[in-house]
């Protein structure tokens, strides 16, 4: 009865925290979408002290107390043996947040986010003035922030791997290192091999397409692909991104350029499939720790898997193309599906990450993986980073910067947000994101017989082309919430270890084998 | 300075609920615009956590100990006489709401709320089913906690009092009752007067004006009004609305019906009525408890000041209608602003409380006041009110009401949301609101010579026109925030003590004298 009792109240206190949680969602998607150019700062407190009421909530004693009366503890996160597997998840779960909230002192944690908010500040305006000495002094204290993070968190071989844990629990740098050396071998190679054959025909793609015009065709895709528009919607911001406002509110968001349709066309698909992961979960995790994503990577497996390996395939586009050649007749009626497959899939080394292709996307995150570990780890001096930076993208992409050059370090080591809100360890979720969706991607393919052709089936508005692969994702991701660490996922589903092979393979089958 | 640090440290107290309650505006706002449809019951849950919060943050021992040693008391709720005027104005406020929060229990302030959650989904659905009698266990409930509520509040005559002095600081039913009783008078014989000149010509008014042109004039029209778009931004909603989510960040909405251009034009007005003052306040009461308007009805004395008083006068749209007859050439080329004047001036008792004209609209707030005062002292039987209302509609309004018709009570007594959420006492502030903006009209135009030609001016983008108005309103009204009462600042800027007189002559000589 005690113990009933006792999860009972532990429950609650985690539904009120993921209430919070989602509060804040929603203040931040509005200061994405919406916010009055004079309201940021009134917004930035508001967010300052509702995460401060989280995090004292949190770390409250009766949290501590109920943990421990469950059983839970450092060595026995789970709590109690008599609990059900689902408790005793949830109580796993619970453990990790609890500790990992408690072991940081509540004064390091404020003077912490007072140092982000001023580090995100001088970094976006360095960017602007191209101008790294001036967030040089920014990102050493979030560098010292980080470093100490890990300290108090403690860590397995490195203080990197402090880091890493919070994105991807359970991986350090001491297997993600050799993973990410065979694939800059693999995909430098490659990128060589695909560049040697010649670039496709992309000149329609520069014609206008209107942005009213992009508006619905988007609609009618969010509807193709399985959003659930009675449970989320979308909106326009300039970075686009995914949140979860509350589990029947997930919301996405889209950009619009009137000459250059992919960017947002592809930015929908790609949220969309991280909103089908938060919109898939079973309600029985609803309001609990328990309804997230197995991690950052896994919850970039989806967006990736939306994305690029279905997005950008061409029996998808089989499916689709006549519905957007109708909404763009004058800018796509010569275009054979063919030739839009091709184009979409151009293989183009560019500076800047989010635009890369997913050939050379790998080899920024690689990039930021050795850099990052060096900056931790203090073998590379923060001062080196622009020369080193440049360096690296001439030896894996083949791209010559000069120093001297207007927007050398803005469109260089400046050009990603991540330093300057201390996510050291955050990069590496991309390339492996990428990893995890070709693990899945295979079994998808062997369990669905026939997946080509049913996505080459003629456009349908309830989108029943993609049912099947919806309806996988649903009972063999989604299911879990984030009840099974990555690996355990991945081994669950797939009965496999992560490797790059999956992902180099259908790189070359792709780019090489079947152009 | 032991005074100066507990002051410091109920200002923090205090911005930090200022920071709750905007986030919790931020959540309603968002309800009412942009929140997917099953995302309703999250969104609840989280706003009734954070009102939780903020309530149990507002009735900590820590502020009543910092009022103490203040020296604020019930008796002398402004504290210690040697603090300057604005730190005593504060602990005056501080006071008043930490006294009405603590003298509520916790467990009743919780109950409430969920009765509350359950009685505004009963009558919306009661109002489509046009069944009053699903809805009467409801407002049962809901009477029975108003008389709770003033009961733990106390009261200075009646239990209604109690109530009143929530939205009307100072003000009680034995100060209303008399002047309504002349307003319900005269409003009901000048009405009588009105009708027998005949109906102005209305005609253009039905022909159909697209949305896309409404939101582009509208756009115009704010920043005419100067409504700052820096600050603030305008959307649609099924009910408009004003709403404070930052000191900068101030939004309204509005609606858009092709067949009724008025309708949401006048909402754009009245809506930035209040806006204007929320924008208004001196940055010195900024994120502070005093950055409020001094009462419900003083806020309604902009809204309608701006909606009526200047917005449905001839000056004004001498100086706008050829702006709004570019934006609508084929509804209104043929249309002067004399006779579009006199149509947004058409004086036509109507069912609805929000469609009602400036004179027949006091008489619906009389109607629901002599109902809610009566239902409080139990002077009338909540069974009774469907009935009552129908005889009183006639008596005021010259409407009669089939109570069998499909809509007799859905368009009669379930008309407003207001009583199924216990907002009893709400209802007076309209009209008190009227009474206010005539004492306040009549001093601008005093003050501000040659007012009318000032309007007249044609249209400028700056909107120098109204800058005299708002500059007025800033330097008599809005700087006060909620420092004075409103009997207190109404004294302060006109000398005059609340009277029907400025009200009542501003009608007579609008629709009998001047047409």
């Amino acid at each position: 009865m005690q113990l009933s009792d006792n999860f009972e109240k532990i429950r609650s206190l985690d539904k009120e925290q993921r209430h919070l949680e989602r509060v804040v969602s929603a203040l931040n998607w509005d200061m994405e979408t919406y916010l009055p150019p004079q309201g940021v700062e009134g917004r930035t407190e508001q967010l300052a002290l509702l995460e401060g009421i989280a995090h004292q909530r949190l770390t409250s004693a009766e949290t501590g107390r109920l943990l421990a009366e469950l059983g839970s503890s450092a060595d026995n996160p789970g709590g109690d043996e008599k609990l059900p597997a689902l408790e005793r998840d949830f109580l796993r779960v619970m453990r990790r947040r609890y500790d990992k909230a408690v072991k940081l002192p509540s004064d390091f944690v404020s003077d912490s986010a007072r140092a982000e908010g001023l580090s995100i500040a001088a970094w976006a305006q360095a960017r602007r003035d191209n101008d790294f000495a001036a967030f040089l002094p920014h990102l050493k204290t979030m560098i010292g922030i980080a470093r100490k993070k890990a300290d108090y968190w403690g860590f397995a071989d490195r203080l990197y791997d402090g880091l890493l844990d919070i994105y991807e629990p359970g991986m350090g740098a001491a297997e993600i290192g050799p993973l990410f050396a065979v694939l800059r071998e693999r995909l430098t190679s490659l990128l060589r091999d695909i560049q040697d054959r010649g670039a496709p025909d992309t000149s329609f793609l520069k014609e206008s397409f209107p942005v009213e015009k992009q508006k619905v065709f988007f609609k009618k895709l969010l509807d193709y692909l399985g959003f659930d528009r009675q449970r989320g919607r979308m909106d326009a911001s300039a970075h686009p991104f995914a949140a979860t406002l509350g589990a029947n509110d997930i919301r996405i968001t889209t950009r619009y350029f009137k000459d250059n349709l992919l960017s947002g066309l592809f930015s929908v698909i790609h949220e969309t499939g991280h909103a089908l992961y938060e919109m898939g979960f079973p309600p029985e995790l609803h309001g609990t720790c328990l309804a997230e994503g197995a991690s950052m990577a896994i919850h970039e497996s989806q967006s990736r898997l939306w994305e690029n390996v279905v997005g950008r395939s061409l029996p998808f586009w089989k499916g689709l193309f006549l519905q957007l050649q109708s909404s763009f007749p004058q800018q796509l009626a010569l275009v054979s599906v063919e030739k839009f497959y091709r184009a979409v899939n151009e293989v183009k080394p560019s500076l800047i990450r989010v635009d890369a292709d997913e050939v050379s996307y790998g080899l920024h995150i690689i990039l930021r993986f050795e850099l990052e570990q060096g900056l931790i780890s203090g073998e590379i001096a923060p001062e080196q980073l622009p020369e080193i930076w440049r360096e690296k993208i001439k030896e894996y992409l083949g791209i010559e910067i000069d120093p001297a050059s207007p927007r050398s370090d803005a469109d260089g080591v400046l050009q990603d947000i991540h330093w300057s809100m201390g996510g050291f360890g955050y990069f590496p979720s991309y390339l492996l994101g990428n990893l995890y969706s070709l693990h899945f991607f295979r079994k998808i393919k062997s369990d669905i017989s026939g997946f080509d052709d049913l996505l080459g089936n003629v456009y349908s508005v309830a989108g029943k082309n993609l049912a099947p692969l919806r309806n996988w994702l649903r009972d063999n991701i989604y299911v879990w919430g984030c009840r099974l660490e990555p690996a355990q996922l991945l081994e669950k589903v797939t009965g496999e270890k992560l490797s790059p092979d999956p992902f180099l393979e259908y790189l070359e089958e792709k780019y090489i084998r079947c152009v």
